[in-house]
């Protein structure tokens, strides 16, 4: 088969994949609205959210604005030509990186907005098919999340592929081979939305749960989700900023920035094509992005796998779907080595194995990595295995033991994370490395694995949107009165919610971690060409050399990977701060309410939820500035101060530090969300046997470790995984700054 | 001067302070030891310390026994010829390194059983001085301290000399320049004893707090310390053998490896000046020894700067002392730098300064670090400033409030941290890269600002052994319910006892953070030497080369440092969970004296004190094994399975990993602590200016912070220390396993 057409493969299936998305968003939209106290609820819930995404994304849209501006008059000043990576100087890169960025930023924010959108109108028709059937409410729930999947996914992909195209990508030779470097804007301006969106929506989510229950449940005794709790609307439509729009940003950007790193590598790989006289050089640069338009199809035929039996467990049924999606990755996965990693025969790599099965090797390295981040986030965070049970019984003996022990099972699931993800960076480097490509090889192989992960993102994050929309339709069902077996139904769905949404955590921070390689082999690479450059020009002697390593045993390096190391519990320490302040502005608003507005707690009185979402809004958009403006302004100045290949170490320690501090938090989070709920449902007993449920003792000490885990493992934990891909694109493309 | 009337100073000054140390004991000794009850609660204590002393003595000593025989071996088989970094092989060397080692070992033990032994004395008789005078408390309690305090640092110094010669490094020439590397076992033994009197003090002593009080105070619903609560000796016990002989043996380490580790590099020097013609070459080797030296003196002289006034504020009568021994300290440095860096001229720095001041200058910063450290720690754990009073503040909404708040503010205090050691860094190792003495210059630069910091630790170790003394008297005066007078006295000296605890783990940290950067230099040096011997035997091919960076874009080097950043979540997380399930088994066993010994309620029958004391003994050391086998085993298999690049890489990350989390729980835990002093002094209000102290809802929340911060500070913060330097030791030993 000739590459080409696996080559406009790639527009066709992200077209394909936007279209699926729309019809799945007509069938959502098909379906009834309930009751009209659901549908009450419902439009407070869509206005408040409407309301938040309004502002912020106006926010975000006016620091990106800033940000493309300033990118564009510093890349313009310092690109000349004896510093350009690509024949492409001055102006003229500064117009295409500064665009570029804008372009993501503008994608990122379309994907948060319109997933967000279709997500808070499948709530209500969830919680209305629970009144009739658990089947058709895992599948309302799973196509209005599968809207954000494929438009994320899609949307990241065309987003790569038209500004390649406008940078000369698809003109063969040399300009295919340039346009790699001229893109990394783009994903510099996913991230930079990414960011903001993540932080914003994070602290606003968890500063509205924390405040409604402190002021709700404890203050004034009342129950969660009460009607009478003036918080209550500003904490459902957290539940949609937060872990939609902002968990969407955060995957657009991962399979933006990824596949431009792997292209940037696949560039590495032309050179040696071209030399060799394989047939087809650039399919190597092609490869990243062909592979995702597999992983976006395999997903869309796995839709229709999402089916099961009414008296089945919800999770099986979306199981079913992610084992379709990965066999088929699996199965694509060998025709795309096959055919774009042809050598006509020509190279071998070790034992005489034809190349592409190496790398066929690869993606399936990656493929297995999410299926183990599957299974090790399940052992960690659900009742039924050692870690929670070991949390709820450390709860008998109060708060400070529950605490303890869920730090302690926090601590220790970097174990396993780390291992897995070594595992995986080695045996894939390995196979690259004796793919017969030589020293490129190896890296190659890592990127490779890391798209072989990648392929199943559109279903993943489809999964995580389910979260947030069935617990809204518990929200609503519960708001609204609904009968008792449609909030059964919702109640497991939002169980099963639970468990999707800790996966998808876990599959952020595994890609981030294996895309991290890549990403730092990119802008080693993008460097050597600035200072090959230098060196050709005249302004560097040939004796200061290339960057050949990145040296932790000199001294600016270690530093560098000292404040990384220190950044990510600085930035993690701001973010969790600016919950606190934010639901102390809640707080203050709730009592006041409670005071001023008589009637509230007989019902007679409604309450102005408006103001407290509104409140909620401004308090987050403010707090999110203070942990933004560190994350992008730390490697700029370490990289001002101490140059290129500090920034280098910093970016690598940064990643490695990120993403065990991040997998402390998340799943220390969520292991002690399920120990309340393992208590809840009764599991835990005394030396008697008697049951200890609710209202014991027991159970306020695992709310206490519930509430402590609520900002760590949905503000602070997910914000760590876009901060470790903003260091990769932020260097990147601030590379020239960095070199004197 | 002749350099050789200084090398005489060190044996000298080292017999000097131990002489000064038997006469500090003897005068402690002479003091009264109060009313009868208060010798009998002492000698209870005295009884369980012992006992505990004894028996973890016995299995640490068992465990350095068995593991110089294994260094023994590997090393007599390693070591041939072709591979050794000296003239010395084979047998030769395997019994001189397994011989230094258990030197090491030996002499870490006796540190910390005199220490204890003598501080136990001192406890009760600070409590019966405070019967009379607050000034005379403060210097009884001070000189018990500094009875451990002189006896660590000398024998460290005694015993790196002593060994240095015997293996030759009075000789001169040559001899003197191999010897540094034949004693790096010393170190290693050190640090081995450490880790596990570390931890099996950390987990002892954690384990009867949290063990006492959730069985006394929040059981039975007795006061803490209350003669009723069968474990309350326990605790007792656990002060000195955890913050006592723990931190004795973590500092005695640091200083005998960094000691070790700046000779090495001091050979490097030695090299040049030989070359260069200067007058005392092997002065540069000798230099740290006698910095040391003369920071003991310094220590001495200041002791009889301990006085003042008895209305003043004992932490001022302390800081006098600790200022004497800094200036002392800065002005001997000027001596040392002067005589021993001598360069007749020949040689000058940049700007024709000679090369001395600017290593006065690197000594200068190391001890310029100590006091930013002293500070730092103020501030975020003293309730004067605003992370503490935020702690407070947060705890009038609950538990969960007052976690995430500590967390947060413990997550801070690594940003100031970092800085600090990062501009430490940077200046020590600018300064020395331009005193003239080329490439070496920078990293023997941090070296000299290593020793310049650690010719205070004498002081600082006394005013550490200062917390658990002051603590253990406080105890006594309860327990013995001696009059008011006395108790108020002794309380003042807990709250100050409890910063200078703090301070001492800052300096810990700061010692550690700055001595890693010049172990890993002995590190790579030592590994060169290796290499090149294998080059000059035609084992290795020139072209394989020396290890010129540690790289971490080298995806085993990357990996390692992965391995390394989780290694200390995980060996944190084993810590912490040995504190839980120690504590189970106190309680279980205080349950069953009041259940099964009639009376204790009533004072009528009292508790088996000894059989919690035996019980806590033997679960502590038995939960101390997994961490301790985790500790030694991860970069040895690493090692194996990577290379000894790697290993450079898991050194490193592992070292800036280890500091930070050891920053977040050290802090977090002490903030956690002054919150609850906080709320207990009456300094928290609400709305209406009403006093929130103990008995409210609030002081509950700040109890369950503290009980919380208690593994964090005292057993997985402190334990993390030695884990750092234990990795350099380990690796500089095991190094030519590691060469493959």
């Amino acid at each position: 088969m000739n590459p080409d057409v696996l080559q406009w493969f790639i527009p066709i299936a992200g077209l394909l994949a936007v279209a699926f998305a729309i019809l799945l968003a007509r069938n959502v939209l098909s379906k009834d609205t309930g009751t009209k106290e659901m549908m009450d609820v419902s439009s407070t819930i869509n206005e408040g959210a409407v309301a938040f995404i309004k502002r912020q994304y106006l926010t975000i849209g006016g620091l990106a604005l800033a940000g493309s501006v300033v990118i564009f008059v510093i890349i313009s000043l310092l690109e000349n030509a004896s510093v350009a990576d690509t024949s492409h100087t001055g102006m003229d890169i500064g117009l295409r990186t500064g665009g570029a960025f804008l372009i993501g930023a503008a994608c990122s924010m379309a994907c948060g907005i319109i997933g967000m959108l279709v997500s808070v109108k499948a709530n209500v028709r969830v919680a209305s098919a629970a009144r009739r059937s658990l089947v058709e409410a895992v599948q309302v729930a799973m196509r209005g999340g599968a809207v954000s999947g494929f438009l994320v996914v899609s949307l990241s992909l065309l987003g790569v592929w038209s500004i390649f195209a406008i940078n000369g990508g698809l003109a063969g030779g040399d300009s295919t081979k340039d346009a790699p470097f001229l893109i990394v804007g783009y994903g510099f301006g996913a991230s930079f939305v990414a960011l903001f969106a993540q932080l914003g929506g994070g602290i606003y989510t968890k500063a509205a749960d924390v405040g409604s229950d402190l002021v709700g449940k404890v203050e004034a005794g009342i129950p969660e989700d009460d009607p009478r709790n003036p918080a209550v609307i500003a904490d459902l439509v957290g539940d949609n900023v937060g872990d939609c729009a902002g968990r969407g940003a955060d995957l657009f950007e991962s399979t933006a920035a990824e596949n431009i790193g792997a292209m940037i590598l696949g560039v590495g790989v032309y050179g040696l094509a071209v030399k060799a006289g394989w047939p087809n050089p650039t399919a190597w640069i092609f490869f990243p992005l062909v592979v995702r338009a597999f992983g976006l199809v395999s997903t869309i035929v796995a839709m229709f796998f999402i089916r099961g039996k009414e008296t089945e467990n919800p999770m099986n049924i979306l199981n079913r779907g992610y084992w379709v999606t990965t066999i088929l990755s699996a199965l694509s996965l060998v025709l795309v080595t096959n055919v774009m990693m042809n050598t006509n025969g020509a190279n071998l790599g070790d034992n005489n194995i034809p190349t592409w099965i190496y790398f066929f090797g690869c993606g399936v390295v990656g493929l297995a990595t999410s299926i183990a981040f599957v299974y090790i986030t399940q052992y960690y965070t659900a009742g039924t295995f050692r870690p929670v049970k070991e949390i709820a019984e450390a709860s008998k003996t109060g708060p400070a033991t529950n605490i303890i022990s869920g730090m302690s099972v926090g601590f220790e699931t970097t174990a396993v994370t780390a291992i897995t993800i070594g595992i995986a960076l080695l045996a894939s480097n390995w196979l690259g490395a004796h793919s017969g490509l030589g020293s490129v090889g190896g890296v190659f192989g890592t990127a490779v694995a890391t798209m072989g992960m990648l392929m199943t993102t559109a279903y993943v994050l489809a999964m995580d949107t389910f979260g947030p929309i069935t617990d809204n339709a518990g929200g609503i069902a519960e708001f609204s009165r609904a009968e008792a077996g449609a909030r059964d139904i919702t109640d497991r769905l939002d169980a099963v919610g639970n468990t999707t949404k800790a996966l998808t955590k876990g599959y952020a921070i595994a890609s981030a971690s294996l895309a991290a390689f890549l990403l730092f082999s990119a802008y080693i690479d993008k460097v050597n060409l600035i200072l090959g450059r230098q060196i050709e020009a005249g302004t560097r002697t040939a004796a200061q050399g290339l960057m050949t390593s990145v040296n932790l045993a000199d001294v600016d390096v270690f530093v560098a990977a000292l404040i990384a190391a220190m950044l990510v519990y600085f930035f993690s320490s701001l973010a969790i701060r600016a919950v606190g302040t934010t639901a102390q502005a809640i707080i203050v608003e709730v009592r006041r309410q409670f005071r001023e507005i008589p009637g509230i707690m007989e019902y007679k009185a409604r309450p102005d939820y408006a103001r407290v979402v509104d409140i909620t809004t401004r308090a987050a958009l403010r707090e999110m500035i203070a942990p933004g403006v560190v994350a992008v302004g730390t490697p700029i100045v370490v990289g001002l101060l101490l140059g290129y290949q500090a920034v280098a170490g910093l970016l690598m320690v940064g990643t490695i530090a990120g993403v065990l501090l991040a997998t402390v938090l998340n799943n220390g989070g969520g292991a002690w969300d399920n120990a309340k709920k393992y208590i809840e449902s009764g599991h835990l007993t005394d030396a008697d046997g008697n049951v200890l449920g609710k209202k014991t003792p027991a159970h306020a000490a695992a709310v206490v470790g519930d509430t402590v885990g609520d900002p760590f493992k949905d503000t602070a934990g997910p914000s760590l995984h876009v901060l470790v891909k903003l260091l990769a694109t932020i260097t990147l493309v601030m590379a020239p700054l960095f070199i004197r």
